[in-house]
C-alpha cells in the first residue's frame, strides 16, 4: 500500500467512526501534511481518492467537507414466516430466474455466480492444460463412485480449517453442492416428510424438497444471528420434523455467520429430537473473518450432520465439483450418489486437487475474501446513496449476497419486471420462501467489481425502488 | 488390407460358412496360389494367420487341416422371469461390483467400461488442451440448466443418424446416461409406481428404480430379438404400468438389436396403454451394422419416448457427458435436471462438442465399431475353446457385452468369488435381475484388446466354469 492509499484508508475510517461528522470541514492539506509527516501531494492524492469514493467533496476556496450522507439503513428484523408445514411452489419463477441468467449483457444482481475473473484463478487453467497434455488414460475411464482419492485427501485437509476432522473415506465427491444437497435430502428423508428450513432460504434446496414431495416449516431467522433456536424448538415439539437445513456460515441470502453458541444450541436440539442437520457450507470459506468460522459439523460427535459444500462459490461453478460428508448416512448417501450420476467428471476433479495441492487455492481464497469485502463496502456505499430511505439492508459477514427489505406493503415483483426490460436482473425475495413471502425483499449479488454499467444499474434499481415506495 | 490378409479373411469366411468342414484338408499352397493369382508366399502368410487364430492346423507332410472344433454354443433361450411386480434388492452386490472395478491389476470382465486406449481418442486430449489455453472465463461460470448450446447442436446432428429429428431445444445435457436415466424415471414415475423392464436388464437403472420406490415387472426377453411383445402386452393388461425401460439397440447385457417391427410393436403398445418409453441408447452408436439402427424415439410422434444416451460407451465415461431427449416430459425433466445437479461440467461439454465438430467423433466411432467387432470374434473363438460344453452364448450385434448362460441348476456366485481371488472379475447375472434370477449366467466385457493376461483370464474362467459344471 502506498503512503497516500494508507492515509486515505485512515481518513475513511475516521469518517466511518464519526470522528469527522457529516458536513464537517476536514483539516487543510498543509496541516495534514505536517501532522502525518507526508508531502503535500500525498495528502492531495489521498483526498482525491476519498473524493472519488464520494466520502468527501471539495468546496471552492473552503477545502474539503465530509459528504452529507444518509444514515446507514438498519438491518432487517427477525423474519416471521408461516408457522406450519407448507408445500413449495415457485418453480416457474425459479426457472424464469435461471433463464434470465443466460441472457447477454444483463447485469445479474439476481444470480448466485461468483467473480471468476480474478488473476489468482489462472493456475487452474494451467492445471487443466497440464492434465490434457499428460493424457493419462485413467482419467477417461469410470471414476470411483466415491470420487477421486487425491481430491478427497485435499478436501479432508481443507476441512481442518473449519475444525472438522474427516478422512478421505468420509467424503463423497459430487457434481457441485447441488448434487450434495440433493443426496443429503434423499439420504435422510422420504416423500411426505417434513423438514425445517431458515426463512428466507436458498431456492435450489427448496426446489429439491418440492421434487421429493417433502414439506417445509420455515423458521424465523435473524439477519445477524441466524435461525431462531426458540422457534425451531417450538416447531420440533409441534411437528414430526426429520431434519433441519441450514446455511450456518455466510448465509444465503442473509449473510450472517451463526454465533458458535447458537450452532451448539441447534446441534443440541437435533440430538434431543433425534433429527439430522443438513449443513450447506458452500460460502463458509468466504467469511471475511480469519480464521474461517467453524461448522456445526465440527461439533458433531454422533454423525447426524451431513455437511454439503463445493468449489462453485470459492472457485468456479462451471467445474461442478462439490462434496458431501454424510456422517452416519454414508451408506445411503453412497447409494444416492450411484443412482443420481454414478460419478463426477475426472478432469475437473484432478484440476481442483492439483490447484489445492500447489497452494493456489488458499492464495485464491485470500484474494476473493478481500475482493468481496471491498465490494461489499462499495455496494453498501452505493445502496446508501441511491436506494430510498425506509429500507433495511443486511450486513453480510462473508460471501457476496446482500438482502434488501422494503416495507411489508410493497410488492417489488413489478419492479423486477420493469428492471429486466432495462437488462437489470434482480432476485425477488419470494423465490427464497416456500410460502411466497418476501415479495417486499430482494437479494443482491455483489460479486463483480463495480464498473460503470454496475454503477448505472445500482442507480436505476434505487430509482425504481424509490418510485414504488413513493407511490405505495 | 494386404493381399495375404484379404486371402486369410476369405478362407476364414469359407470355414465359418462350412465350405471347408472341421477336420477337412485345405487346398495345397500351390493350387491356392494359382486359383487366386497370388504368390506362394502370400498363401503361406495367409495360412500362418489362420494358424495363429487356431482356425487351421498344419500336419507334417500332409498340409493344412481345418481345426477340430467344438461347435458354436447355442444362443440363450427366451428368459422366464417372475411375472409380477417385484421390489429390487441387490444393492450390496452392486456396490461390491463397483468397488471391485477400482482394484488394481484386475481383469475386469464384469465392468461396463469401454476401451479408451485407441489412438482415435487423442484429438479429445488436444481439444481439452486447447480449451485450457484459451481461458474463456465463460466456461468457469454457471452453465445453462439445458447444457451448452454448442454441444446440443452437435448432438442434434448426431441423432439424425438414428433417424431422430430433435432440435437443440429438445435436448438436455446430463452427467452421463446415468443422470439421464435418473431424470427420465423421475420425470415419468412417482414412488409406488410400477414399470416394465427387459429381463435381464442394466443394474444401474434398477438401482434407480429401487431408490425411487418403484417396483418392476420383468418381461421375458429374447437374446436375438429383444423384449417379448406378447408378454409385455399381457403385463400391461394385468398391471397399472407407468413406463417400459428398454435398451433397444446393442442391448446391455444381451447384445441384440430389436428388429424394426418389434420396435414399432412396442411403441404401438405404449400408445394403446398410454405409457411412456424410456429408451437407453447408450450403446446404439456401437452397432456393427452400418448405417446404425434407428431408435424407437425416431418413430415417436407424440413425444412419449424419453431417449437417454451419453458419450460414456462411445468415447470416455470419465467425461460424464450424456443427454436426454424427454419429449413431452421436457418441463418435468428440466426441473429434475435442476434439482439433481443444476448443470454439467463445462470443460468436458466443450471438448466433446469440438471433437464432434472436427469430424473426430465419427472417425473414432468407425474405429471402435471395428475394434469391438474384431474383439467379439476373438472372444467367441476363445469362449468356444476354453469354456465348457453345455453353455449358451449370446451373439452381440454391437457394443462390447457378451452373455453366457450355464444350465439352470448351476450357481456361479462361488465361481465369481474364487475368480476374484485370482484377480479376475466377472459379473454374475443376478445383478441384472430384480428378483435375483440368473445366478447361472455371467456378463463378459470384451472391450479390451486380447493380450496375454486377458487370454489367461479367459482360460481360467473357462476352467472354473468347467469345474462347476462337472461337479454339479
Amino acid at each position: 500500500m502506498t503512503r497516500y492509499q494508507h492515509l486515505a484508508t485512515l481518513l475513511a475510517e475516521r469518517i466511518e467512526q464519526g470522528l469527522y461528522r457529516s458536513g464537517e470541514r476536514l483539516p487543510s492539506v498543509r496541516s495534514l501534511s505536517s501532522e502525518h509527516g507526508v508531502s503535500i501531494s500525498t495528502v492531495q492524492q489521498a483526498y482525491h481518492i476519498l473524493e472519488d469514493s464520494q466520502l468527501i467533496s471539495p468546496q471552492p476556496r473552503s477545502g474539503y467537507f465530509v459528504t452529507q450522507r444518509k444514515a446507514q439503513p438498519p438491518v432487517p428484523q427477525l423474519t416471521r414466516p408461516v408457522q406450519r408445514p407448507v408445500e413449495i411452489t415457485q418453480w416457474d419463477a425459479v426457472l424464469e430466474q435461471l433463464i434470465a441468467r443466460e441472457e447477454c449483457d444483463v447485469v445479474a444482481f439476481g444470480s448466485g455466480a461468483p467473480d471468476v475473473t480474478q488473476p489468482t484463478i489462472k493456475p487452474l487453467w494451467r492445471e487443466l492444460s497440464r492434465i490434457a497434455q499428460h493424457q493419462e488414460a485413467e482419467l477417461l475411464g469410470y471414476d470411483s463412485v466415491y470420487g477421486m482419492r487425491t481430491l478427497r485427501e485435499q478436501i479432508s485437509r481443507l476441512m481442518l480449517d473449519s475444525g472438522c476432522v474427516a478422512t478421505a473415506e468420509d467424503i463423497l465427491i459430487t457434481n457441485g453442492c447441488h448434487e450434495a444437497l440433493s443426496i443429503a435430502i434423499r439420504a435422510v428423508c422420504e416423500p411426505g416428510d417434513i423438514v425445517a428450513v431458515e426463512s428466507p432460504s436458498f431456492h435450489g434446496t427448496m426446489q429439491m424438497l418440492r421434487a421429493f414431495g417433502i414439506k417445509v416449516v420455515e423458521i424465523p431467522t435473524d439477519s445477524v444471528t441466524g435461525i431462531s433456536v426458540e422457534a425451531l424448538e417450538l416447531a420440533l415439539e409441534q411437528w414430526p420434523i426429520k431434519a433441519v437445513i441450514l446455511v450456518s456460515n455466510c448465509n444465503n441470502p442473509l449473510g450472517f455467520i451463526m454465533p458458535e453458541a447458537r450452532k451448539r444450541a441447534v446441534l443440541n436440539l437435533a440430538q434431543r429430537f433425534d433429527i439430522a442437520i443438513i449443513e450447506d457450507d458452500v460460502y463458509g470459506e468466504l467469511a471475511y473473518e480469519y480464521p474461517r468460522p467453524m461448522t456445526i459439523k465440527s461439533l458433531d460427535l454422533d454423525g447426524r450432520v451431513l455437511l454439503c459444500s463445493s468449489f462453485s462459490k470459492t472457485l468456479a461453478p462451471g467445474l461442478r465439483v462439490g462434496w458431501i460428508v454424510p456422517g452416519r448416512y454414508l451408506d445411503r448417501a453412497l447409494h444416492m450418489k450411484y443412482i443420481v450420476t454414478g460419478s463426477t467428471s475426472t478432469f475437473a476433479q484432478m484440476a481442483v486437487a492439483e490447484f489445492i495441492r500447489n497452494g493456489n487455492y488458499h492464495r485464491h481464497l485470500r484474494r476473493m475474501r478481500q475482493h468481496y469485502q471491498r465490494n461489499l463496502d462499495v455496494f453498501t456505499c452505493r445502496v446508501r446513496q441511491y436506494f430510498p430511505c425506509g429500507i433495511c439492508v443486511s450486513r453480510p459477514q462473508g460471501g457476496f449476497m446482500m438482502w434488501v427489505e422494503l416495507p411489508e406493503n410493497i410488492d417489488i415483483v413489478p419492479v423486477c419486471c420493469a428492471l429486466r426490460e432495462q437488462n437489470i436482473h434482480i432476485a425477488v425475495g419470494s423465490l427464497l420462501s416456500a410460502s411466497g413471502k418476501y415479495r417486499n425483499c430482494l437479494r443482491l449479488n455483489y460479486a463483480l467489481p463495480v464498473d460503470a454499467s454496475i454503477e448505472a444499474a445500482l442507480r436505476k434499481t434505487g430509482e425504481a425502488l424509490s418510485y414504488v415506495l413513493e407511490n405505495a
